[in-house]
């Protein structure tokens, strides 16, 4: 198996990708300390939140207070979803190290989920791109590809199509892209032929790959993906997260879990996984009666990787 | 991705490992109802239960009544565990399909399930290979090495132990062995390189992966597997299942998943997903109140994957 020893960067959505499937708010001062918490468990990369109208989302409302937080925290990467210019500027405003552009390659899922089409929305990265440039910031501008592996709507999409647009987000301007399962029907052969195609279109600016657990294939896809060379990856704490638009869609792969994976195949990812658990705890607290996932909180680490201490 | 196309075989063995370890007994009419409502969805080769004491496993007191069952199931290959000889004797009266030989790496584990070392569980196996020859049968003799990617009560299993015992069940008379990952301790790596080791040993006759998903990783260690070249797995309906000396080794991977998994990916299995995931409506009836797992049964299969007047 070629599995590389590099190391790994999760980078969390749960505040995001995660919060936004939740009909409840969190209070502000929780995902304060859920940043707070994520940092000290050495989370480098956080997506704290999306502009996107709070009417919309007010789960979300409060995303500008948590990047000017975020920002306090020495070498975190700030990241805040945005659906179009507006929110893009808003996201210049506040000094986010990165925008995340979704980009459906399923048409029907970007009309419901955008009221664009792709080609619609690829023109947005290009004035996206033209903003970020004029306002001279450094903020990164990242394309994920959703419902790249199917899309409830929709059914099949063509990976012909996938390619396109990510050949396409480059070309409007993109800094980087990524690749996403949305609704969870990737499979791990899928998931190491587009990725293995969409290198040879995008190189190393082919940077995330983002997998939902729908269907219990979630970390055999984030392996799939390792193998096929990406080493950044989507997640959210607790597993929670979907897509108001993706029905059934319930489910990103868990940041514990995943952090457990890569522990144990030696990859280092900078993360302390007991602190990781603690906060997965504290987060159900906030999250009592909603659907939460993972595996690795019920039976805790293997004795093989507790600290000596706790083997004697 | 080294992926095959071949075939798959999935051997159910939520009758034995997913019943051992729920202390309710499942009465024998709903287990003769499971082995032909899986039979009828296409699995092929079930373990049906264990010769052990009944005062031990009373939840398998009915073995051979169930042996006896199955064998009318045309083309179904009929598995028993057999501890010792004292098992095996039975399992060959009643003429099983394919005894497995459970021996552990792990020599702590060893005492505690079977009372015996390792190097004592390797003698009975030739002891029960004397016997097999001796009463003319043609049921086939497994070993699955338990406890190959770690344990609870040692932690650390050396993989060169593993490898010796191996060697030294194929050399006692077992016609086919197996890795287990008893306890869920391994990991992707762990698991390509174990097998990858045990087929230099045991060349084809190294045939079965026995996984649980304990810590999310049950799916991912099978792909491991399936990349290294194993084609047939054990897996429990519901993901039920466990050892009861390996605490918290809760969970086998889930059957249904295992079959999404494969089919999802193209690989031939002969199973009827929607079949199986009736029968697992029925298993947790029966099964009410226990802890169930897998993933796919909450979600159904990807609009992609339905029949296509479904997807009209």
């Amino acid at each position: 198996m070629n599995i590389p020893s590099t190391p790994v960067v999760i980078r969390e959505v749960g505040l995001r990708d995660g919060l936004q499937s939740i009909a409840r708010v969190l209070p502000t001062e929780h995902k304060l300390e859920w940043v707070r918490a994520a940092y000290d468990a050495g989370q480098r990369e956080i997506e704290v939140g999306s502009f996107v109208p709070a009417r919309l989302l007010p789960q979300l409302a409060d995303t500008a207070e948590l990047v000017a937080f975020a920002k306090t925290l020495p070498g975190l990467v700030t990241s805040v979803l945005v659906p179009n210019l507006k929110g893009a500027e808003r996201a210049l405003e506040t000094g986010a190290d990165l925008m995340l552009l979704p980009l459906s390659a399923s048409h029907a899922h970007s009309l419901a989920n955008l009221r664009k089409t792709p080609d619609e929305a690829v023109a947005d990265i290009g004035r996206i791109r033209a903003a970020r440039d004029a306002a001279g910031s450094r903020c990164r501008i990242e394309v994920g590809i959703s419902t790249a592996f199917g899309c409830t709507i929709q059914g099949r999409v063509e990976p012909a199509e996938v390619l396109r647009l990510l050949q396409a987000a480059l070309d409007a301007g993109a800094d980087r892209v990524g690749l996403a399962d949305t609704v969870g029907y990737a499979d791990p052969r899928m998931v190491g032929e587009l990725f293995e195609a969409g290198f040879k279109v995008a190189g190393d600016r082919l940077a995330c790959g983002h997998f939902h657990d729908t269907r219990g294939l979630g970390i055999a896809n984030v392996m799939a993906a390792l193998q096929a060379g990406i080493t950044r990856f989507d997640a959210c704490l607790a597993g929670i997260g979907g897509c108001p638009h993706a029905p059934g869609a319930s489910g990103n792969v868990s940041t514990e879990d995943l952090a457990y994976l890569f522990a144990s195949m030696g990859l280092p990812t900078g993360l302390d996984i007991p602190r990781l658990l603690a906060l997965r705890a504290r987060v159900a607290q906030w999250l009592e009666g909603e659907t939460l996932h993972g595996t690795l909180w019920r039976a805790g680490l293997p004795r093989t990787m507790q600290p000596a201490e706790a083997q004697a």
